[in-house]
């Protein structure tokens, strides 16, 4: 087990921590843990392939939740509001999508789905969408003639573009094009692991340079060594990544997926496009959830980051930032309005 | 022509006008009415009959209204939106649908419906809903299950109910089951002219007794001789309204449609439910739009009715509550959510 000092505990409680991506099945107890790990605010996916009819009834059930837990979570729709989280002693919840799948194919929809608080949209899953190319296909033609127009309208709106699940072509034409710095929010370098998930060197510095943000991946397809990797490994490309990116330019996206059935990983990664299997970053003999670190079972796990962290030398205003402070910052220039 | 008095116009000009519902082809030729009409805030109708999905596209044209005409509107979310707009000199507007199809069939869209700012819903438009029974069936069972459900649901998230297009027990029992006061946006008293949309003294009476608001029609087909109505009988209406339902228990609901196609008056009507033209209050030989009173041809001619209330022999408060006061406090009151 991690050892906690007395340090890390103090800086890790009086720090805003954000997880810049989770997809758990929300429950009390995964509430509870976000608690138990001091997570002031986190990014939930509601949509993979919905549409953008399915999305509201993903936005009804948040609200049903934010009634029946208001004690443990509130909505977020501002900075402000992580701020008055952080003071309530809850964590706010801010909604994302992994593609571009609620606004169908209506580019008025950007501004819809922002009134309902969706604040950050992937413009591409996986697959080739409306807007963009995914990470796992073949050719990788670039932003679409859709995606210039979506990318404008959601810079406008205050959306902040997300390219995680997105190819490199795309993704280096999404820096370039959008007026506002961008984010990966779950993803981790490619030189620690390459997966086609993970990112290049180039991809990274074109994201720093423009003033974005790339959330490291606690999940174990994008660990090497998968659930086996260590803490002190970890921090070790957090380090390496800092001196590539800019130490303000990184922060936590852990990808936590708990207590989701199989069927919902099937959809993620099948949505209503194949009838083949595919399994994503799995395989047909390890086609099930991966088993998460030691170190990181859930969201109550939070506080070993920041030792870690603080183990491996980052200094206190570092930590701050990469634990919360960093996504706190980016969000506040990304997601107001151009009318705000 | 009527003449506008001094003391009329200096009135009109310093009161909050709230116009309870109009269904206008919206450009800027008509919010420039709405501004030389002295209108602080209409509410809008953005569906008849349109489902969740295409009431999203509604939304999103608004989205682009209210960039493209900001020096002219601006969006009311809240009553103080409302002061807003009369301190900045722009109208507000407020969405409304005229039926429940927004929510499809589920319960959770009301809370979804209402952060788009949809703040008034119909629950039957002239035709049974799955909420409630409309003005022109033959039989009218009352408020169904899933209206009850719903009636709660819109209490909680402060949607105000509205009952113009209902029948009279559905209606009654609307008042009954709702916990907040309900209105009829946009309807005359039978007793001044007997179409089948104007209310019975009964059903005025339990909406004043309930706190409730009768928003009076401009619409031809609600008054006695159509166009041809003049603005002293009108006014005389209000007054014996105000006898019997108290004169903080009323306001305007014009039902504007101006510039609207035929094809728009036929959506209206005949929605996706009919093959057989139904042509609702008018008929086959008098299908089309009826023509307005000229003292009352488009917003601009709104100081005519406080001209008119005047010389009726209401006094400034009165006139100032009926003209957009009492609108203003029925939503102060309605449009809270209960968590607020």
């Amino acid at each position: 087990m991690t050892t906690i000092t007395h340090e890390a505990r103090e800086l890790h409680q009086r720090s805003i921590v954000i997880d810049g991506l989770e997809y758990c099945r929300w429950d009390r107890q995964v509430f509870e843990q976000l608690r138990a790990g001091g997570v002031t605010a986190v990014h939930v996916t509601i949509a993979y392939w919905e549409t953008a009819r399915e999305t509201l009834s993903r936005v009804a059930e948040w609200q049903r939740r934010f009634r029946e837990h208001a004690d443990l979570i509130r909505p977020v729709l501002s900075v402000e509001d992580i701020r008055r989280a952080k003071a309530e002693g809850r964590t706010g919840i801010f909604f994302g999508a992994q593609n571009c799948s609620p606004i169908d194919d209506e580019l008025g929809l950007i501004g819809v789905m922002r009134q309902l608080g969706l604040l950050i949209m992937q413009l591409s899953y996986n697959n080739q969408s409306l807007l963009a190319t995914g990470c796992y296909e073949d050719h990788d033609p670039g932003i679409t003639r859709f995606g210039r127009e979506a990318i404008r309208a959601m810079n406008r709106a205050g959306m902040l573009i997300d390219m995680s699940h997105s190819a490199e072509r795309s993704t280096l034409e999404a820096i370039e094009l959008s007026e506002r710095p961008i984010v990966i929010s779950h993803a981790n370098p490619a030189f620690f692991h390459p997966a086609l998930r993970n990112k290049s060197d180039t991809v990274l510095r074109a994201l720093a340079e423009s003033g974005g943000l790339l959330g490291f991946s606690l999940y174990p397809f994008h660990l090497p060594g998968g659930g086996d990797c260590t803490l002190t490994a970890f921090c070790d490309m957090v380090a390496r990544t800092a001196d590539l990116m800019g130490v303000e330019r990184i922060g936590i996206g852990s990808d936590l997926c708990l207590n989701q059935p199989q069927s919902v990983l099937h959809w993620m990664r099948n949505g209503r496009w194949t009838d083949t299997p595919d399994y994503g970053e799995g395989s047909a003999d390890n086609a099930g959830w991966p088993a998460q670190p030691a170190w990181f079972r859930d969201s109550s796990y939070f506080p070993n980051l920041t030792a870690g962290l603080l183990a491996r030398g980052f200094d206190d205003n570092e930590i701050a930032g990469i634990i919360g402070g960093n996504w706190l910052r980016t969000l506040e220039t990304g997601i107001r309005a151009q009318t705000d």
